[in-house]
Order: structure tokens, then C-alpha cells, then sequence
């Protein structure tokens, strides 16, 4: 724990520098693996998969028959848990539906926008020691809600080619049409590409390890669309004498876990309060299993002792925290001064893991600086927004000179041209 | 022209193919001016703007004498239309202000989203031959709506070291709070790694050459979020007997005039209203400053006979247009079954150049294809919505059961503790 008293605004570049994540030395592996399975298709997923997730797969699609298996493999208490996760991340996210209304900008002319889904849309999910069904419930459920007619899941197998059951429930609960057994660049590329099993779709949700991140970003040069660059997770707490300091420490813990370049950062009013949570982590970490990794996060993590929330709230917004968890008795007021965070979290009971599973809010956020220009994934990623647009014959005389006097000044004589025949022919009517 | 009567469904993927636009080939060039800028800054810009636009420059800043001179220089009839066309696209990106409720998704489980501005955008406007004045307001009106604290705006200077006075007038309208003397890459460098006197933004809009291009996609893996990738503009006009071939020949030969490369097509059900329109096309044509640029890119167009109305919207959605226009009488129907286009009008006298213009609707738009998973510029484009929550005591004990289940079924033994702690510490208050 770097503990930092008071630090000139000098300083605070230091406190917010996050790891220099440069995928570009992956590359040339990236490059490699995407061209392959863009020529060669189903097979070279199988052989990748073969090499990298050391499995022999017969087929790529989860059948029928393991979805049904899946349902038996979960406790009835974990299918109630995303059942209870789905309905909440289903409301908020129904609440984010868009009716644009028709706005007559001039007597005659009239604009609209409509929120159209995105037709094919493709989710990746990692596989390792930890099965992120709650990621399945994150992305499928707004896809789903938004319209998307085709939502594919692609997810690594074990050794034995099964997918994790929680995994497959959930996407079922969420309403997933297509899954498949594909891991890492292969999955990426298979979802971008097409192949003869797993459908090209036109943007890619989802996290994953930095050959994924490479090769989301190289697709997305020339072939689909992603929600957004990726980076480590990342947590901010602000916090004072109202704070608990069992509750903070718990959620600064929660961060660490993630893995060993997670980014804990407390900004705190009391020194006193500091100490606290400081002696207060150390009591928690003894009990936790992931402890190694969770203590290795906390070596680079910064506790920091400002002189006023004012300064708490600007040092917090030019870091632009993927979590902010406002812990203080005074949260609302705060909470009107975010400007940079991803997703903020108010008051003694909101915890970051409320959100991380099951409150509604979307847990797919901007991380490393990127809630700058970025929000995480809402029912908006998975739509379009097209414009309309009605003129009458008023709505012609109304603009039409404008467009004409414009385009002869940007020397585009035809787009004139386009408004003039109008003119012209309402004129020639009227005579 | 190319006309193609009654294609089978196997030749739509010729018809809707687009040229191959790969801009690696630029990378290093583009690679090397963006480091130069990155490490020199300001000395960097000047050596780049008297390499690349001939020009010696003291300063970049556009300086207050230069836009009071602007003023002076445009005639009252431009700064008229200027003036309305703002007003218009201000009326409709106005339109599109966010207001989130709050969704109390279980008791005591509240949720919403909050639209936040992006702090710092860089707005680029291209030089050259035609000064696109139309895109300073279409990209800084929106801006200053959203409320970016800084609106930054780079174009080249001509030769005298002058921007041209259209443009300034409109960034002055428009809102635009800086404005710089630099083009191409070196204008990408300065805004996504700030110079002397350029500041850092966060998010880069606006069109440009390859190179630009190129510049845009580099810094976009790393500094700063871009609008969208581009290419070349395009149209799709869907017609029958009812359409006016005069009106729509202007059209086509807008969309032709802007550039070579440019792609036009014309689907329609009546053989004779094709052969109409070819025939118009060749008049209008002849009359055209643009005619060499606008012939060879009619030479890449296509004149699709199709069907019926059906397969005339599935081809322009295979398409995916970034201008639709629907010269119909029944537009109303079809316009109900758009899914993919960038900006649609609608009926006789919607012709593209009032959307390009005057008419509200913000004219950048995805080319390419890429309105199969983007929209154009819109008031969201200069926004983050950023999530909130807030549980109560009865909000952690409706939802924490749930968390804790899912949390150890992740294996995130500290996420489920930090919903443990809390369900702990009411229960202890309760006894």
C-alpha cells in the first residue's frame, strides 16, 4: 500500500498513471491466428483449439442436448441468483428504450431519429479458472432487449469440450440463439470473419486476456465494430468519518482480486479513517483465497489523504475511474460533481459487487482512463440510431436557398443543383 | 453506368461490394509524423505545415484580428444561410438531450444513467479545394449543446497562412472555442497528444484524406476515442414510377460530384424510370464545374432493376447506405422497413443536399458498410452516460443473497465478502 499525504496537484499525474498496455508486440501472433481462420474457417478454430485450449472438438455448436445437461448441472440457489439478476439487469436496461420524437426544425421540414437493433451481434466470454456467467447476463440481456436477431456466444471448453453449465444457463436465460466452443483470437476471429459453423456478426462485446484485446482491436480496423478498448479493472473510494471502514476495506478487496494489475485507489478527508482501513484490509486478506494476487494488486495501490472532498472529487475525475464508490454521508452532493467515472456507486450499501452482478446497472465499463470518452455498454451499444428526414414543398422554399448559397460556396456544384430542380419545379407549378 | 436488370440473390454481394480500403500501407509515414508530434510539439506542427501545405507559420492559433477579418470577408448571404442552417441543426441535436429516471429495479435497488459530457473534442475540418464550412457546424454545434468545456477545431491554412474565412465564421457561430492552423496527421498528433498550444482532447471527429484516415485509426488504439472510421460517401436512391428522374438524376450526380471513388446506386422497379433517369444523368451532367470527378465515378455505379418494393429495401439493407433516399410515393411504408442506413430521406423533396446542409440532421454519417453497426454524429456522440446506484438496507437484503451466490460461484470469494460484510452488519444491528 503506497500511502500519499497531501500531494501538490504536481503530483497527481504520478498517482493516476495506470500500466503502460501496449498489445501491439502480440500483433504479429494476432495477425497470423485471424488470417488463418479467416481462410481456413471451422478448421482452424478446431486446430487452435486443439493448441491453445488443449481440447479435440468434433463441432463447435453447444448442442441441445448440453443446454439441457447444463440446467441439471446448477444448484437451484445459483439458477434463482441469475434469475433474480437477469429480471433487475432487464429493467434497467428496458428502461433505456429511445422513441425519438419528430422535430419540425423549419415550417415544412421535419427530422426524427430511430433506434434501429444491430441484426447480428457477437459476445465473447473467457474461459479460465473463474466462469463469468455474470458477463453472459451483461451482454445477451440488453442484446436481446434491444432486438438484435442474432446474438452468438462464443466461450472456450474445458479439456473434456464442455462448456461451464452456469455459463450456458445463463445465456439461455438471457436469450442467446447461437453458442459455440471457440476461445481467444480464434473466437474473435470467427465471430468477425464467419465460418462455416459460427455466423460473422457486425460488433463483438466482451472482455478478455490481452491477445484478445489485440485481436478485437485489429478486427476493428476493417471488419466490426467492439464495445470499446479494454484495460485491468479499476476501483475509487471516496470516503471520510462517515465511512465504514470494514465496508471500504471489503470493496478495495474485491478490486484486488481481480487480478494482480487491478487498480485500488482510496482518496480519503481522515488520516484517521485511513489507518483504519488500512489495518482493516489486512485483517480481510488473511481469509481470502485469491490472497496472493489480491495482495500483489494492493502493493501498487494508493491511499490517499486530501485536504477537502472538493480536491477528492477533481483528483477522482482526472483519474476517471472505471468504479467510484462514493462511501460518505454526503454522496448526493458529490455525486453531482462526477464528471469522469464509469459507473458511481452512492452511499454505505452500494457495493461494487451489487453492480458487478445483480442491481440492473451494466458491469461492461470503460477502464484505464477511457470513461474520458467512453461509458460502458448500455442498451445503446446494441442499437443504431438512423436519422429520418420529411421536407415539403414548404420545407423546400424554406431551406432551399440556404442549401443552394452553402453548396455553391463549397464548390459542390451539384448538391446545388439537387435543390435547385426543386425551386425550379414549385416554380414552374406556381406560374 | 453499370445496369443491372433482375439480379439473382447469389450476384447482391457483387452489386453491394465496396472498394478495398486498407490504409496500413500509410502506417509507418503516419506512425513516424505522429511520434515527431508526440516529442516535439508545437516545432513539429510548423515543420510538417511547411513541408505538406507550403506554408511558413509563427503561430498556429487562429488569432481574434484574423476571425473579426473573416467576418468582413463572407458576403451577407452566406452568413445568412449559415445562421439558419445552424439553427436548425442546433434545433434537432437539442431534440436529442437525455434526461435518465431512475429505475428502482428491486426495493431499495435504484438505478439510473446521467448523461455527462466529454470534457475536451477536437473537431477536424479538411482544406483543400472546397472549404467544408457545413462540417464545422455540423460537428461543434452539437458540442457546445452537449456542453464540452473545450471545443477544439484544426484545418489547414492555405498557402498565405490564412484558414478560409466560411469556416471561421462558422466555428464562430457555432460555439468553437480554439481554432488551429494545422492539417492532416500533424493536426491528428496535436489533438490526441496536445502540443504548446494545442490541448489534448479526448475524442477526435471529423473527415479527411488516407492519411488522416490512418492517423485517426493509430491514435484511436491508444490516446484518444475517434467518431467512427470512414470512407468514401455514398448513395442509395430507391425509385419507381413515381419518382421524379430529374430530381433523381441531381441527386445521383451529388453523391458523384464529391470524389472519384464516390458510390451510386439507383434500385428500382420500372425499366422505364431507369432508362429516364440514365438518360437525365448524361444532361445534367454535362453542366456540371465537377464533371470529370462525377463521370468516372458514375462509371463504378449502379443501375439495379429490381423486382418489387420488397427487394428493393433488402438489397439497400444489404447495401447499407450512409444516405438512403426513398423517391417514392409510398416512402412512409418503406421507410419502416430500413435496418440499415445512416441517414434516410424521405419522399420528392428530401433530396441528400438538405441533409447536407440545412435541414438539422447531422450529415457524418458511416460509410462503408458501417452503418451495419454505427449511426452518424449525434448529440450522444459528444456525451458519456454514466451509470448511479444507490441501495438501501432493504436494497442489500433483496439483492445480497443473490451476489453472494453468484460471487462464489465465480470463485470472487472478496466480491461476495463485500456483500457479506453488510448483510452481517445489518443483521447484527437487528438482533
Amino acid at each position: 500500500m503506497n500511502i500519499i499525504k497531501y500531494p501538490k496537484r504536481s503530483e497527481w499525474s504520478i498517482i493516476v498513471e495506470r500500466p503502460h498496455l501496449d498489445v501491439s508486440q502480440l500483433n504479429t501472433t494476432v495477425q497470423s491466428v485471424l488470417e488463418k481462420i479467416k481462410n481456413e474457417g471451422d478448421a482452424a478454430v478446431i486446430e487452435f483449439e486443439s493448441k491453445f485450449d488443449h481440447v479435440n472438438l468434433q463441432s463447435l455448436a453447444v448442442s441441445k442436448e448440453e443446454m439441457d445437461e447444463a440446467e441439471r448441472l446448477i444448484s437451484d440457489k445459483l439458477h434463482h441468483a441469475l434469475v433474480l439478476a437477469h429480471h433487475n439487469i432487464a429493467k434497467f436496461h428496458e428502461s433505456q428504450k429511445f422513441d425519438g420524437s419528430k422535430i419540425e426544425t423549419q415550417p415544412g421540414v421535419t427530422c426524427w431519429q430511430k433506434s434501429v437493433p444491430i441484426q447480428k451481434v457477437g459476445l465473447y466470454i473467457p474461459g479460465g479458472t473463474a466462469p463469468l456467467f455474470s458477463t453472459v447476463l451483461m451482454l445477451a440481456t440488453p442484446a436481446k432487449i434491444a432486438g438484435c436477431d442474432e446474438i452468438v456466444l462464443c466461450t472456450p471448453p474445458n479439456r473434456e469440450g464442455k462448456v461451464n453449465p452456469a455459463i450456458l444457463v445463463a445465456a439461455k436465460i438471457a436469450g442467446v440463439n447461437k453458442i459455440y466452443k471457440a476461445g481467444g483470437v480464434q473466437a474473435i476471429g470467427a465471430m468477425a470473419y464467419g465460418t462455416e459453423s459460427v455466423p460473422k456478426v457486425y460488433k463483438i462485446f466482451g472482455p478478455g486476456n490481452q491477445y484478445v484485446m489485440a485481436a478485437k482491436q485489429q478486427v476493428s480496423l476493417h471488419d466490426v465494430a467492439i464495445d470499446m478498448p479494454a484495460g485491468p479493472s479499476e476501483v475509487c473510494v471516496i470516503a471520510d468519518e462517515t465511512s465504514n471502514p470494514v465496508f471500504v476495506a471489503a470493496d478495495l478487496l474485491s478490486q484486488a482480486e481481480h487480478g494482480t494489475d487491478s487498480q485500488v485507489i482510496l482518496i480519503t478527508t481522515s488520516e484517521d479513517f485511513l489507518y483504519k482501513v488500512n489495518d482493516e484490509v489486512k485483517v480481510q486478506l488473511e481469509q481470502l483465497p485469491r490472497k496472493e494476487i489480491a495482495s500483489k494488486a494492493l502493493d501498487n495501490s494508493k491511499f490517499v489523504l486530501v485536504k477537502d472532498k472538493e480536491e477528492a472529487m477533481e483528483l477522482s475525475n482526472t483519474y476517471a475511474p472505471e468504479h467510484l464508490i462514493l462511501s460518505t454521508n454526503d454522496y448526493d452532493e458529490l455525486s453531482e460533481k462526477v464528471i469522469n467515472a464509469g459507473s458511481v456507486f452512492l452511499g454505505q450499501y452500494a457495493c461494487e459487487s451489487a453492480g458487478d452482478y445483480a442491481s440492473g446497472t451494466n458491469h461492461t465499463l470503460p477502464t484505464h482512463g477511457y470513461a474520458l470518452a467512453y461509458n460502458g455498454v448500455n442498451l445503446d451499444s446494441y442499437n443504431r440510431k438512423v436519422t429520418f428526414q420529411h421536407l415539403t414543398k414548404e420545407g423546400v422554399k424554406n431551406i432551399g436557398p440556404a442549401v443552394e448559397i452553402m453548396a455553391e460556396n463549397e464548390q459542390l456544384i451539384a448538391h446545388k443543383n439537387a435543390m435547385t430542380v426543386r425551386l425550379q419545379a414549385l416554380k414552374n407549378k406556381a406560374e
